[in-house]
């Protein structure tokens, strides 16, 4: 009878749920842009000309699954230090889902009207949006305390420049839009390559490096 | 030898599996909300007059996937305290996940119908069904000694009453509705304020507070 | 270097992702079900008049669920026995899984053709196909040595009863459907209850109780 | 304070995120297969009838879900193995993952244009490469020195033959398609059944056996 009903709420726990929903909703949301993509109907004209219609719909596919990755892999790589979870921290998880969950709509969104510039404004909006709720519960948790003790300044920061960088460059793509809607394009197929080689990331904020051994 | 096959539905075990499929089914449910916005087709009337009429479907994605964060959380809540899992808390969690699956249907109802007061009320009965068959679930939790032995009598009473608040406003919101529609819509986005905030739900019940140090 | 490449398939291991599958499996073909019920058009005929024309689909999805849960648990009792997998068991699962996911679309049949013995046929045919490769599932696992060593013989039993009585009544039920076929679907929906009760289960197969103490 | 920000990405971790983001794909995709099968519109015309229009559909389902089975058995197999996941093997999980999502696409194009060479040939591409890249994964995973470190060289190629054998086989079902489309599409089906019995992919290679105990 020592437990008390303010645990309920108050103290932090095992981080295993927060965990699983995240991974369902984005294995959810990543294969539900497949679904976008429409067999063209066999109507006599065939199939080569039918997809020749869909390309749009499978570049917005590759890319939107890609930007995916990066916040997947980010929400995975905060959990490597996050050792608690508390009321707070599931509630910042559950706006962070709301937002990841409307990719699908601004990705197919983006596809029907590739050529208005609202369309990948709105696009760009909703990624960066996910990238912020991110950072935002990344620093949540280390001021919370949620995270290893001994966690190194260095993790801190580097976990932040990681949530951020993939915004500060959504919003370089759709800036360059408007010169150029092709080249803004474009960035946005890029910015993946800056995760799978993070190295560049540390390069384009100019830090030196956190591990000199 | 020893294991007897009335062991196969009398004893509990781990709760692993009740809260995978629980967190799958949240997951499932919270992503196909999305589904149910259709982008405008690109007939030339424009896209931000064909996302004009989206108003309501955007509002009621939000209030939909912000309740269903109360009952996940309040969930995940309870498996704090639940050690073990039975039969009949399984076939608890089948009913309490085919009235959570309903969420979706109800939702898109509701942005349908946004001014017809039936949908509105069948919207608030679905929430309204999620929050008891919780509530059931942790008293049957608790009276069948699924819980930590030493579990606060305090931890009882917050579980249920987090259960039913919700409930509760659900029915004031539709009450109010018919005075005012638009008041009526405003509570169901208050409620979930008062679980991020969930000091509010024990001035709600003007109870003293359980943890007076 | 002493690992061999023949323990690739053919030694045993933990059943963790056996178990993750198929809850997300079942997760994920409870929640479709709901995706059936269509929102009827708001065409000003009203909302009342257009739920009224979805009662056979709302009757459909609670039997489906019901019946889904029903399996659901009873993979959930096998493993509480079964401590290793094997490639072949992984086979029989995803054999077991396939029939699992047609059962939205013969929910969806049967819903749409409620009076046509055809349907309530395939929608059997479909439900018996899913418990008899539960009970195959359970009789190869018992069978190759991959449940706790010290399983009473009871236990082999009840299980494969709890297979066998679900489809057992499917067939009364469509047998009963071509005298009256909505006693027929009234079977369907008292098979859940024989599984919420599961002693029912023991008396209907005439079984002395297993545990006399 | 001894970690470092360059573990956030360096460093290898366990793999349960992986596996479980990769098991909730494989769990949609599987039963997002059955959504391309539509209930014939009940129009009267009777439900044999309606049916008998959707048989290349319930092939191409059965086909594949059974392709999909052979290369989730194929990720959890190497998951016997693999110990620690780091940044890089995130990544190329991610780009299976985007190829695995593409097979409902794929397989309702088969379905749909059932005699068109070009159909069966982006088909077959799209399972070639989920088993591409799929051995890519093992390899990197081995040669990163993610794997046990005992690892038997047996055990790595015998890996990287079943990655490979599925591939190897749908070559020749797509250019024996060209002569006969029937006989084509059958060794599709066939293809399941060397790996029910994986004597047969072992034999195939003329292989001596691993284990000669």
């Amino acid at each position: 009878m020592r437990r008390h009903g303010s645990h309920m709420i108050g103290t932090a726990h095992t981080t295993s749920r927060i965990e699983a929903l995240t991974d369902g909703v984005f294995a959810i949301v990543m294969t539900l842009l497949v679904l976008e993509i429409r067999v063209p109907a066999n109507d006599g004209e065939g199939l080569s000309a039918g997809l020749a219609h869909l390309g749009s719909h499978f570049l917005a596919y590759f890319i939107s699954f890609l930007q995916l990755g990066i916040y997947w892999t980010g929400h995975r790589s905060q959990y490597e230090f996050i050792r608690r979870e508390n009321h707070r921290l599931r509630w910042i998880t559950i706006v962070f889902l709301a937002i990841v969950a409307l990719v699908p709509f601004s990705t197919q969104m983006l596809s029907s009207y590739l050529r208005d510039p609202l369309a990948l404004g709105l696009y760009a909006a909703n990624l960066i949006a996910v990238g912020i709720v991110l950072a935002w519960h990344w620093l949540y948790a280390v001021n919370a305390g949620l995270v290893d003790e001994d966690l190194h300044e260095g993790v801190v920061s580097t976990g932040l420049r990681r949530c951020l960088t993939a915004p500060a460059l959504y919003v370089v793509g759709y800036a360059v839009s408007f010169v150029s809607p092709l080249a803004g394009v474009l960035i946005f197929f890029v910015v993946p390559l800056f995760y799978l080689f993070p190295k560049l990331i540390d390069r384009l904020w100019a830090v030196r490096p956190l591990n000199p051994a």
